[in-house]
């Protein structure tokens, strides 16, 4: 995964580099809510009448917040009756600025229910006898509109990327693997993993969450009905471009971005960023690594990469000597790597007859 | 996240405790090509007549693997020119035991797809002059045969969660919120990411690839075109039930597990669990986090236990001793955590007006 960052980071330096941009950092969060009352007009309009009952309950919450330009943004009563019957939410958006904001938004979700729940008890005569029942108050970890785009560019002429092929052929060929990742989920799923082998790296590193990451990177890139690749390649005159579009929740205050020694080294590393920074960097982050693994799945392979790791993960776990790792290395050079082909070498290297490992992979 | 899974467990063990079942094991791999021939019959007739070779070129990669009851289980020419034009694929299907098997398809693909350019080029006359193009050779993380369910269920009446609920009202409440889960994708998402916080967990502990298992359990909630919910919850006459069905392709041999101490450890902790053991294990996990989460959310709500253990943090950031903790977590019991007033309640105890950090969640 470094080595693929890497090298793609090497490759991209000369021709442009990466950019990136943050598209918008709205977050949200609902109180899920069922009422099988039938005056759905007085609920909407108790709700509105008395909207700013659920601002001023949650002021010393967001007091904080607010003060650094954010907060809650918008509150909406939502009829999601058609899935469920008396299904509502009250959905509300929140800025929550250098924070990841998970604990700012259920904080503030929980009082929300306990106004909804008050409104409710006040309302008896407009509501009927219907009773309100709050099922859960909890933000979505799934933010289509907390949104970055990274991308790369290049005149078609200056690819030269040393594996042999041709100037325009990897750059349809490329553009083709992408299509592929598109069309067939089969496909897109490994794609997606190899874009969150890079985009996790910096979300462990930074001590962001990574379930967060990945269930919102995965569920967006399924919105449309239809799995599919969270990146994009296009040929566009004699330009060939690649680019990343995808939603990240993360922060750089907060949570245990001050508490653990190796977190605060990383972001001491990125020079501090923000937030939005940190964001437009992940997201960079995930176009390398995919930019690597497409570019060795359609020139020499995956495996001559992995195999190479391979070979030095089992004469590791052998205990063999830098001499010896050395000469196995060499031997394997035009050979297909297995574990019972390094084994052997190994042995032969050694001079022994049996190891202490039957391991296999 | 191991608080929650302890709740669950402790929950469950007098109720009967959790049930697994693996369902199957097969893992998939696809070459990817590109041929815009006219003779599709030809092609189809050329790869069934030399679908051996396929076998007999893999046969030095897969010798341990057939020895152990795995290997290559079938091949397939799939026309997929409806998605991109000239796009098929070689679709091979792979029994890989007790290890996850990447590096093994991977290099059976590779040779795959060598016989295929072998076999094209034997065959130019009847293929006619359009050139066949492998794209490229990779195993799909995504595995819907790979599947494993995990369970639990008690008498409605043996419930008695303790949180005043009734047990009836519980059932119900619980049942309403995974139907939730499986109708409105905003909480799906946040729900399977909250199953992954224990499925991870086993994962990552096990040196397993988490990033795969998490790209295959997201697009295996969106396979039906609506991303949804992993688990599932009924009530039956007088008994609750509740399950989770995902795909989980794993291993317990090669890869990084007899290498990382961690690793090591996790594995002998387990028992030594075979893969298919391993599954069930991780399945349990993942519904054991989602029981208690849905449970919290239900009943106490989420905060409650996440404020403690934020306030924890931030009094450890605080460099705050023993005693000062205790009087403080104390002070907080009946009332609401925020940054800003753990702060103040940590100044006032220890008897100073300033401290080192300003960073707020």
């Amino acid at each position: 995964v470094v080595a693929a960052a890497a090298k793609a980071a090497n490759f991209w330096i000369d021709r442009g580099g990466f950019r990136a941009n943050v598209i918008s950092m709205v977050k949200v969060g609902h109180v899920h809510f069922i009422w099988e009352g039938s005056n759905v007009d007085g609920l909407y309009r108790i709700f509105e009448e008395n909207k700013h009952r659920f601002f001023e309950n949650t002021e010393s919450i967001t007091k904080n917040m607010r003060a650094r330009g954010g907060g809650v943004m918008s509150l909406e009563l939502k009829d999601k009756t058609d899935l469920e019957p008396g299904y509502y939410q009250v959905e509300a958006r929140f800025e929550t600025c250098d924070s990841m904001g998970a604990n700012f938004i259920n904080s503030c979700l929980e009082s929300f229910a306990q106004t909804l729940k008050d409104l409710a008890a006040e309302h008896v005569s407009e509501l009927g006898d219907a009773p309100l029942q709050v099922v859960m108050s909890i933000l979505s970890n799934f933010t289509p509109e907390c949104l970055v785009r990274a991308e790369v560019s290049c005149k078609i002429s200056e690819i030269e990327e040393g594996s042999g092929i041709g100037n325009l052929e990897f750059a349809e060929k490329f553009c083709r693997a992408i299509r592929i990742a598109s069309v067939e989920p089969y496909r897109a799923v490994t794609h997606n993993k190899g874009i969150m082998n890079g985009i996790d790296s910096v979300i462990i590193a930074t001590g962001n969450d990574f379930r967060a990451t990945e269930a919102c990177a995965h569920a967006y890139a399924a919105k449309d009905g239809k799995y599919t690749s969270l990146t994009h390649a296009s040929v566009v005159g004699d330009e060939f471009h690649f680019w990343i579009e995808l939603p990240l929740s993360i922060g750089t205050v907060g949570g245990i971005t001050n508490l653990h020694p190796m977190v605060r080294f990383a972001h001491e590393l990125l020079g501090y960023p923000s937030a939005n920074e940190l964001m437009q960097i992940t997201a960079v982050a995930g176009l390398a690594q995919n930019f690597s693994a497409v570019r060795s799945l359609i020139t020499s392979g995956i495996q001559k990469g992995h195999m190479k790791m391979h070979l030095l993960n089992i004469l590791n776990q052998l205990e063999a000597t830098d001499a010896e790792k050395e000469e196995i290395v060499a031997h394997f050079k035009d050979k297909v790597v297995s574990h019972s082909a390094a084994v052997e070498a190994f042995m032969r290297v050694r001079g022994v007859t049996a190891v202490g490992s039957d391991k296999s992979n």
